[in-house]
């Protein structure tokens, strides 16, 4: 698989929120994600753009 | 670049939508996305999942 990493759109600005995700996906009116490592996020916004060049999954808090 | 096909969940059954794409991400209250190909769609649904280890997109119509 690819290395993707999920990143928030903040004012115009890309924060590298978690790297190396298996999963993403809307759930409980936010935005679920999982790594690789196990590890597990709720990020309260939408998502962005995903872009499968580039790597990254943008997520915005708009 | 990973290969990743976008899928639409129509009742449980994920149906071919797109093959290859390179960029997914909600526009004028669908989903655009773009291929490799160039080739452009919109959908009319929301995102259901995305997972980067079987390389798919999954839209629904709900």
């Amino acid at each position: 698989m690819c290395e993707t990493n999920v990143y928030i759109d903040h004012e115009g600005k890309e924060e590298l929120y978690l790297e190396n995700v298996s999963v993403v996906k809307p759930a409980k009116g936010k935005i679920f994600m999982k790594n690789l490592f196990g590890e597990e996020k709720f990020f309260d916004g939408s998502i962005k753009e995903i872009s499968l060049v580039t790597h990254k999954i943008i997520l915005s808090d708009d």
